[in-house]
């Protein structure tokens, strides 16, 4: 555990990477709470990403979710802050089974930052907002010193609606899940570190950005019949963060086929140049999901009608033994663990 | 204007500061947000610190506002970031007229920060919010490396319920309308800037910092039966940015009395010694309002009665004369404009 001078435990970039050190900085900040009902009428429910204010006279909930952006370089192959902030959120909301509603912005900028630069990331938030149609309904801006933040970081909180029937949940894994990604793995993760490091891969390496609306209306039967358990963009930490959360919260064990899992060239190039685990970095535009395998191939032909789904694959199963871990069926035919991520010290992926 | 070496135009630590400057980085930032219904049953309206969403089926609405919050030092003379983060949050949404709900928390970090301060800063944030009686619903974690950021800066959004009648605006002031201070000003300010400055003051000079639920309990029925035309915590710029807001939207003259506007003394010599202007520099738990004139010696009467408001005073009142400009009666006679701060270039006050 890493300390400073006086020997107090600090914070290390790992806190922040999706992995496990990133769950024990949240517990830490959360400990204290008590999430409790609120005596006007209107209760507030736990969710995993968020959480749900019922409406019980319309059968809805309102579904709320909260994200720091962060990301640097501000722009990256594929994108920028500004739609990186937009996708993120709506597709939190998405995942969560929700139509997206209206979001929160606040800007924090420090001192000196240009105004054409600036313009150029609030054009995007808002042209992206505008595509998702999802209203910008309150704001703040707050000016930092010079030297004291790196450019501009934007925090959102998004709202949305769903039935409240629909129960999409990380726990909510059955034995016997299909699981399904709707495309290629790593891309963002990978076209920001090969931007970052200078690599001059004569490939177009993308970020995929992208909000996942496309997808979540061609299911939205499936989501509203609770074909979908569980469903999640994987980001930070990748796939195996989110499968190894899923693992642990619904006690199933997870068992993917290497071979089904759609991966670029060009990130597996990265990642082997950078010495990254490609199932630890992070997808801005793809969706996981476990759903009830008696629709998996219903649900998986919709996704691959999409322009953002064609490349969409069953990748694995869930099955009852050895619970709580995830396992790879590698090409060469052996099988070994998708660890959860300690911290992939990729600071700034999103 | 201020630009940089290469011409462009810059960012300034008074865009920052709630006055003019500010207004203009809030206009460059949602001019080209189309605020819009949304069209699944539940609409999104504008409000003037935040917005609401209506529920038609029970007549009230959901009021959403947004905050970033970056003061420095993290603990200062009578508070800390985290119980800031709460009380602003809070206020905000009690100013609005609604009852605080729920929140969420976005936690941005700097590399290296120790986790014992941290916790210092989660249990004021996590305990603030139990006193408040508000849910803490989601969040969300960043780590940036060292040297990207200054410590450690939390965004919040708050949501909360009002009933749909409730009209409290910036542009509803009426003429006749009397002002109201619920105690003195400027102590959030100049207890942070003396901190600040190393000033070896005798007194115990402290920020004010206080969610104001109590004075909104006492008022309830003031509240609902639309007395209060006008209500707002006067944080950066101080009331001379809330007043100038309020008398341009609304199409009046504002005009105060010197020598009714509390101020405590440690106050007014610290603006003295700093050069700061105290209708200017921000309070972080009092309540401007104004008020049918009807009404106006009752809901003083009851804010007196409270603990946080005993030095409550009528300040000033509305007029149609010289609309859109706040007037200042000194003391010795003569009258003066109060002026919107351009930006008064006091970083990270809140």
């Amino acid at each position: 555990m890493e300390t400073d001078a006086k020997g107090s435990k600090i914070i290390r970039l790992a806190h922040g990477a999706g992995g496990s050190l990133q769950s024990e900085l949240i517990d830490f900040i959360v400990k204290d709470i008590a999430h409790k009902n609120v005596n006007n009428g209107v209760g507030v429910k736990e969710l995993d990403d968020g959480a749900t204010i019922p409406l019980q006279q319309i059968n809805k909930e309102i579904v709320i979710t909260a994200d720091g952006h962060t990301v640097f370089p501000l722009f990256f192959p594929g994108g920028d802050l500004g739609k990186l902030s937009i996708c993120g959120t709506v597709n939190d909301l998405l995942m969560m089974g929700a139509e997206p509603l209206a979001l929160t912005s606040i800007y924090i900028i420090e001192e000196g930052f240009d105004f054409d630069t600036l313009g150029k990331i609030v054009n995007s938030f808002n042209r992206t907002a505008k595509e998702a149609n999802i209203a910008i309904i309150a704001g703040d801006t707050k000016v930092m010193p010079k030297g004291t933040l790196n450019d501009v970081i934007i925090a959102t909180t998004g709202i949305g609606i769903k039935d409240e029937n629909i129960k999409i949940l990380d726990n909510n894994l059955k034995v016997g899940d299909k699981i399904i990604i709707t495309g290629t793995i790593g891309d963002h993760g990978a076209a920001l570190m090969a931007s970052r490091e200078g690599l001059n891969l004569t490939t177009d390496l993308k970020s995929d950005i992208a909000f996942l609306k496309e997808i979540h209306a061609t299911i939205e039967d499936n989501i509203r019949n609770n074909h979908i358990h569980a469903m999640k963009d994987p980001t930070r930490g990748g796939i195996a963060s989110a499968l190894n959360e899923w693992s642990v919260k619904s006690n199933v064990s997870v068992w993917l086929d290497e071979k089904s899992i759609p991966i670029k060239d060009e990130v597996n190039a990265v990642c082997d140049i950078l010495g990254l685990d490609v199932f630890q970095i992070a997808c801005e535009g793809k969706a996981l999901m476990a759903v009830d395998s008696n629709y998996a191939d219903e649900i998986l032909a919709k996704i691959k009608s999409t322009n953002l789904g064609k490349e969409a694959q069953i990748i694995g199963e869930t099955k009852s033994e050895n619970p709580k871990k995830v396992f790879l069926k590698t090409v060469i035919g052996g099988t070994r663990f998708v660890d959860m991520p300690l911290g992939e010290s990729i600071p700034r992926i999103c």
